[in-house]
This record gives C-alpha cells, sequence and structure tokens, in this order.
C-alpha cells in the first residue's frame, strides 16, 4: 500500500476491532506499515470527522457511523479480493496490491454488479469452470 | 478524473495521435481538463524522461517508447470499459469514472486474466447471459 488514506484507516480499525475487541495505534501502524506519529495525526482528523470516539483504555473505539463505513469498507476489499481469486490470481501479494490500490475507485453501481458475480460463480462453480478451463493462467517460470 | 498523472497523458497523447494524426497541447488539456500551463509542465517531463520528442510543427510526437506505452495504456482502458459494459454499467459517466479511477493500480497477472474474460465473454454471449439473466442490474429510479 502507498500512503493510506482515511478508507485504509477505518477498514484497518474495523478489522482489528473485530479480530481483537480494540484497536490501538501501534495495531494500526503495524497493520499499514506506518509510522505511529502518522497514525496519531490521522486518528485526530478520524475523531474530528466523527468517525472515531473517546479513547478507552484499552484502544480506538468507533462510532455508530464509523462501523457502518469500516463494514462497508470491509466487504468492498472482500468482494474484489474474492473476484481476484475467481480470476485464478495465485498469489497472495498480487491480490492484494491490486485490491489496495483499485478499491478506493469503484461506484455503488459497479460494487453492486461485482458483488452480484462473485455470488453468481459461488453458486455455479460449474458455469466459472467453463471460462477457467478454456483460459488457463499462464504457468509460473 | 482528478489530477491526471503521467499515465493519462500518455494515454491521452496516443488517443489524439490516433485520432487527429498529432497531439497539441490545447487538445490534451481539452481532453483531461486542466488549464494548458499543467500540460506544458508535464510535457517538459515526459520530453526528460524520453516518452515525447521534439515538438513538431503541428504538435506533440511520442517517442517509440512512447508508442509502446501508449498502446498498452489505451488497451488497458478499453479492457476495463468493456468490463464494465459487460457488466451491465449503462451511463457512461459512471464507465468513465470508474476506469480512470481504477486503471493504474492492476497488476499485469490480473490484468490478463481480465483480457481473456473479457474474450471469453464475448466469444460465448449465451454463456454469459446465464449471469446477466439471473442477476439483472436493479432498474434506475
Ligand atoms: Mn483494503
Ligand atoms: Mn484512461
Amino acid at each position: 500500500m502507498s500512503t493510506p488514506n482515511q478508507e485504509d484507516y477505518l477498514e484497518a480499525i474495523w478489522r482489528l476491532t473485530q479480530e481483537k475487541g480494540y484497536a490501538r495505534v501501534s495495531d494500526i501502524a503495524e497493520r499499514l506499515h506506518i509510522s505511529q506519529a502518522s497514525v496519531s495525526k490521522m486518528i485526530r482528523k478520524l475523531k474530528e470527522d466523527g468517525w472515531l470516539d473517546v479513547e478507552r483504555y484499552r484502544g480506538l473505539a468507533l462510532t455508530e457511523k464509523g462501523m457502518a463505513e469500516g463494514r462497508q469498507l470491509l466487504a468492498r476489499h472482500q468482494i474484489l479480493e474474492r473476484f481476484l481469486l475467481h480470476l485464478d490470481i495465485r498469489e497472495n501479494d498480487v491480490v492484494e496490491h491490486d485490491v489496495e490500490g483499485i478499491e478506493h475507485y469503484f461506484s455503488t453501481e459497479t460494487l453492486e454488479r461485482l458483488t452480484a458475480l462473485v455470488a453468481f460463480i459461488d453458486n455455479n462453480p460449474e458455469w466459472w469452470n467453463k471460462f477457467l478451463q478454456k483460459t488457463p493462467p499462464a504457468p509460473k517460470a
């Protein structure tokens, strides 16, 4: 990920909250591969904008609006990830790189259609296999 | 498009070269919705980096390397556009917005797989119709 933006923060905080019950500045910094100073700066902005509540003793708490947004951002990331896996992109680094790059730029319309496609692929694996069998990905060197 | 980057310039210059035989600063500015001053500044950088040759009397000329890159960038744009049209995104503004946003972030691997998918859809319309018929896009208000 290049410089993470507000969406990356909210997604990471939501992930940490789900996984550990709380999100600390140090966890966020580790997850986003940036300095704790950068995280603290963005945290102030997220509080000002109503995404985060006052700090609790174990870490940061998303507001209602912050949780709704975090949930949606994580769902978006996961749909794109599943789509790339269905395309048979096999290297995790490549999937991660592409999803982190493209996820911020999709309209609601396109995301809805991609969500429908991923669900249709999941429910109709033989249908999707017709594509996969005809166009196998190039073998890795 | 937000601030166009180097890839957007090379794509636009290649498009203009294909359409009109040449690209002028004024055409590029119009195409990218920015000032001629911004274009002139980027043009200098593109020349320094070997993408553009000296100015000819009618406009700018891409170098060999610039043409190869422009051709590839336009192909990438068009593949993504065709994929979104296949998903049944019907508003041109939405397609344009999404493609302009996401196109800079795809790995070669993912683009190759998307290219294969778009070709497979083109060659197997009844196959793809199974998805479209089961999951029609929401009607517009
Ligand atoms: Mn993400
Ligand atoms: Mn483009």
